[in-house]
């Protein structure tokens, strides 16, 4: 009997070069693989022929599986197979619900690793030239989804609306008018956001605005999720922002909506 | 003659198997590779044997070169040798001043891409089985250096000190107590905290305390850069402080030290 053992592998934010070796040599060696919506299928191409590939994760809103469900699936597999890999979209331990698969292996005896992954809130400002931090203008960024466990908002996002830290707010478009609403009672309203969905895929397209106007101009735009909210001054350092300061690459206009 | 065009590359946290895809391909094609102290050296394989390889990084607090003199070296080495590779640890844009030698190369009128990495602000927690996050406990995470440019403590610190947030602080080992001195006011006083130094490498060592001792059992254990601060009731799920819940990994206790 193969031993049971359980990977949690983060297969990055959507562009499939952007995992690591370590995701791919762990894929190689699963005897069954349950993913996610999330990660990119061309992945499941470095399994074995023979390990078992299944979908596990969340369509269209709904769920394929509720998460006691999928976690009966895990331990069901790690039995009977030895290796299940967890494939989750970005890094596994960012808003991943990884604690409760893990503790679900823990306590049947499973044991578990994490491999890490490049989360979409670090990889799709970078695919937009826009860094998290930058010297001079601010020292931290803060990635939060802006709802607790209840699905309220946060009450943690009106420190973050007083602070500098840049502002990442993952899987939130349902709350966006909510959570800038919040950011102009701190007095943000002039505070630049730039708003990207299907980051560092080929559908990707990005909206900026200001905490002000950006629910309208999304809006306007037809963007939904997944995508991501990104609040700070450093937004004002992506290419269409910065033209005047020379030359900039032009690849990064690919897809791009900005309203003059 | 060749086109010129920069890649700021990030080479991950320290193991070499946690490097993406597209940072592999983007190294292969590299003309020159301008690394830091930070990126595992063993990377450097992947580059072609007719590629430069140059260090430019800080070595043991020294600067090797400064900023100003590291963007020179870029300018000078993509007009004379075409594509040049700046391999950064981690993620170019976590705290990895990508932006001044963006800056530099778009004012020459050179071509830039950004190829992320692993932060070792979101793998170093994860090497530990710290989830950023838990469902039910918090639904944000806050990474700072802690001090503002002028090396003053970010008064971001006293918002962050006040959320449910768990704050991941980089390269700050030496304003340990002054920052935990800012929770502790905030009534943060039994707040776990963990630190976790050369993690996801063989060197890995972890410390795991309270805000009111975090301090004290640190530099007992004689931690120092390069270390990660991770405060917030997530570190309660690291494996050492659940050990009740059933079977943990007992790989994660490799390099382990935690006070009786």
């Amino acid at each position: 009997m193969k031993k049971s053992l359980l990977s949690l592998v983060g297969a990055g934010p959507g562009d499939p070069e952007l995992i690591t070796l370590k995701a791919i040599n762990t894929i190689k060696k699963a005897d069954v693989i349950l993913y996610d919506a999330l990660a990119n299928e061309s992945l499941l191409e470095y399994a074995s022929p023979e390990a078992i590939k299944k979908f596990v994760g969340k369509r269209y809103g709904c769920h394929a599986l509720s998460q006691q469900e999928i976690n009966h699936v895990i331990l069901e597999y790690a039995f009977s197979h030895g290796h299940v890999v967890r494939l989750k979209g970005g890094d596994p331990f960012v808003f991943g619900r990884a604690q409760e698969e893990i503790d679900a292996a823990r306590n049947a005896g499973i044991e578990v690793e994490v491999i890490p992954g490049i989360s979409s809130a670090i990889a799709v400002p970078a695919s937009q030239m826009i860094p998290l931090t930058c010297r001079g203008i601010n020292e931290s960024f803060w990635v939060t989804t802006g709802t607790t466990q209840a699905g309220e908002i946060s009450k943690d996002i009106h420190l973050a609306a007083q602070s500098s830290a840049t502002v990442i707010i993952l899987m939130a478009m349902s709350k966006l008018e909510a959570i800038m609403d919040i950011f102009a009672a701190h007095g943000k309203n002039e505070t630049p956001v730039a708003i990207i969905q299907d980051g560092t895929t080929d559908k990707e397209k990005i909206v900026i605005g200001k905490v002000r106007d950006i629910a309208f101009k999304a809006q306007y735009a037809g963007l939904g999720n997944p995508a991501i909210i990104m609040v700070g001054e450093v937004v004002r350092l992506h290419p269409s922002q910065i033209a005047k300061h020379g030359s900039v690459n032009t690849n990064v206009f690919n897809n791009l909506f900005i309203e003059k």
